[in-house]
């Protein structure tokens, strides 16, 4: 391995290991303490059991009690006295409902010197819910708001207000208890009240928008559910205080200081980039193409792009995006460019995703594979393989989007 | 007009000047000295006369000679002793073939003493060209590459060899005298042996490259010319000196000097952006987004994205750039993004460009114009007429690609 790759590789195993849930519930309970009162911990989303494990790790007999609300599959045994849940996503089912119940009925009763550490993670929009209203009509509205083509704020402005936990009323459902909540961001620009929909921050939609939107879609519905779009959110919650730990921005920040240590001046670019892969592997690849007679240099760029599926190959946005900037770079010198999702599972495959160096484009011409028709067939993976160009992690059970650098190495 | 606009509108100007074939000529003349033989100027290209006529402004009665070949309509008086011939573009005709023979009848008697001053633009490939064969077996031969799928490359290879000044050829002919060649390029990376398909630039393809194309899609030809592909192109030419003047690169250096001077700290992206113009835009707007919290930086880009339509609507690359970018500085400071075409037209508008700043989506939210939808209907002309946020320069007369530009600017 030559000694950018090796660079990339210690950028890669740093960045990851920091946005890993526990890390992360880690460095946020540094910046809690906690007082004497009971504690109660309620964890939900799909790291929730990783979560719920790091804070019993650290605060192991302070706990009260608590529930772990996770996707099937997705717990890894007991925690000393938390209950753990598994149930449905991405659509909720009975056992998402039941457990959050339980959720909500271990924070009913407490009192004002108590506490609630609220661990929350992506998939908690499913995971942590409890209908107002019959889960059947739930769903139903659901449909028409689908099949209405409604945005996703219109659909959330409409869900929230037939929830007893989304759109803040977890958080008054804890009054007069405080409310700590850890967020792992799987959202590009972490807003908070759309992860998980939001159950512990204040709903900035009204009534009057909900109204507007049941007329606007002439969406039918019983007249218990229309009493409820009648019934306010909360604007303001003075018992919640929120720490976005992973996250995109973390996944970035770490990446920087592993360069910056490894000798390269850095540039961070974005942690919100949204576009097409192949077209941020463009741009990447220009990027690193005419900033060659520099000194080492690393720019960074994190976000979630999106693919726009078109053939019937194999591939993840990571590995379009590397693939794509394979072509920039044939003329540079000892210069690398990787993405990487650090969920450890890029697209449908068992990547995390792609590496190229300037060399990777002339490796794929020998082989006869050309990059334009791999992209048309969204085949990266099988072009990477034959480049040795994938990133393998195996899945890492965190979620917080992804990683995109630009490395150029100078003596 | 608010501070950053009168900056971006400072930085648009210097760059559009530093760009026009007449600054770009006399900063070129500036490195030659010129002997005391006969000295001939040939122009060929869309912006052969203004080059031509800032030639002659500067060297006056030095010139012994020349010719002008542009396209029709684009020549602007008498200049001098200059012959001006206006010929066919995108497709060479009789007049291109005919401006071209008195070319090489200019520079067929020259001596070691003797030098050529060689203007050459965008446009060159059809206005420059003089065939070893007849013109419709030229034509014939195009037509079964265009049908055959062959790349640009390989169409290259067989034409130039068809070519009594194609592939340096046309430097060839010039021998014994010195050819100084100043090139305003509009493609991007300046690849020399492919503006005007290269007359006086040495040729990197081979013979038998050419056989096996002929071979490859199987092209039907005259003996002569097959004998024509195994003639081989000048692979060195000792008599020629390349200047690029302007070019991608100089709107971008222009742009980064203006931003020196009032007031930015600079970061240089790339003078070869060549993605989907719409993700570029969004690129840059992240970008913006992300670097809030610094002191006034301003971000350079240059290069020619591309544009694949889909709808009906008005606009070009660089107003969707614009457009595309807004959406992601909503919540920005004093922020400014602008995209222009250094050609005054972007694409089939009255535009060069599109300017926005952190106010724009707002505005177009107000008028009810959703800039998802636009973008889809590729009318980003009438939704930044609607935010007053298009550039318009009218044309200018020089073709050397776009400037994207991101100001943020602190107090």
């Amino acid at each position: 391995m030559t000694d950018i790759l090796y660079d990339a590789k210690k950028i890669i195993t740093a960045a990851l290991k920091d946005a890993m849930p526990g890390a992360a519930v880690v460095d946020a309970l540094h910046n809690i303490s906690f007082g004497k009162g009971r504690l109660v911990v309620v964890a939900a989303g799909k790291a929730a059991w990783e979560m719920a494990k790091a804070a019993n790790d650290s605060l192991g007999r302070r706990i009260d009690s608590g529930i772990v609300i996770t996707k099937y599959g997705h717990s890894h045994g007991a925690i000393a006295n938390l209950r753990i849940c598994e149930a449905g996503h991405p659509v909720p089912d009975e056992n998402s409902y039941k457990a959050t119940e339980q959720a909500l009925e271990l924070v009913k009763n407490l009192g004002e010197n108590d506490e609630v550490l609220f661990l929350l993670s992506g998939g908690g929009s499913a995971l942590f819910e409890k209908p107002a209203i019959p889960g059947e009509e739930t769903e139903e509205i659901t449909k028409q708001l689908l099949a209405s083509g409604a945005d996703i704020v219109e659909m959330n402005t409409i869900r929230k207000r037939l929830s007893l936990v989304k759109g803040g009323r977890f958080a008054l459902a804890c009054r007069p208890a405080q409310v700590y909540t850890v967020v792992l961001s799987d959202i590009i620009g972490d807003p908070l009240d759309m992860i998980a929909s939001g159950p512990a921050y204040p709903d900035a939609s009204t009534c009057e928008q909900a109204l507007m939107i049941k007329e606007k879609y002439g969406l039918k519905m019983s007249a218990q559910a229309e009493e409820l779009l009648k019934t306010e959110t909360p604007k303001k919650l003075d018992n919640v205080t929120t720490f976005v730990t992973g996250s995109v921005k973390q996944l970035c920040s770490t990446a920087e200081r592993v360069c910056k240590r490894l000798g390269y001046e850095t540039a961070f670019l974005t942690a919100s980039l949204s576009c097409e892969a192949r077209d941020a592997g463009a741009f990447l690849g220009s990027i690193a193409a005419d900033n060659q007679n520099r000194k080492s240099i690393a720019y960074i760029a994190g976000g979630e792009t999106v693919v726009h599926l078109k053939g019937k190959g194999k591939g993840g946005r990571n590995q379009e995006i590397a693939l794509s900037a394979a072509r920039y770079i044939e003329n540079c010198k000892n210069t690398c460019i990787f993405s990487v999702g650090s969920d450890g599972t890029d697209g449908p495959t068992d990547a995390a995703g792609g590496i190229v160096t300037e060399k990777t484009a002339a490796v794929l011409k020998e082989k006869n594979i050309n990059i334009p028709e791999v992209l048309e067939n969204n085949d990266a993976y099988n072009a990477l393989k034959a480049a040795d160009g994938l990133i393998i992690t195996g899945p890492t059970g965190t979620n917080v989007n992804d990683l995109s650098v630009v490395l150029i190495k100078r003596p």
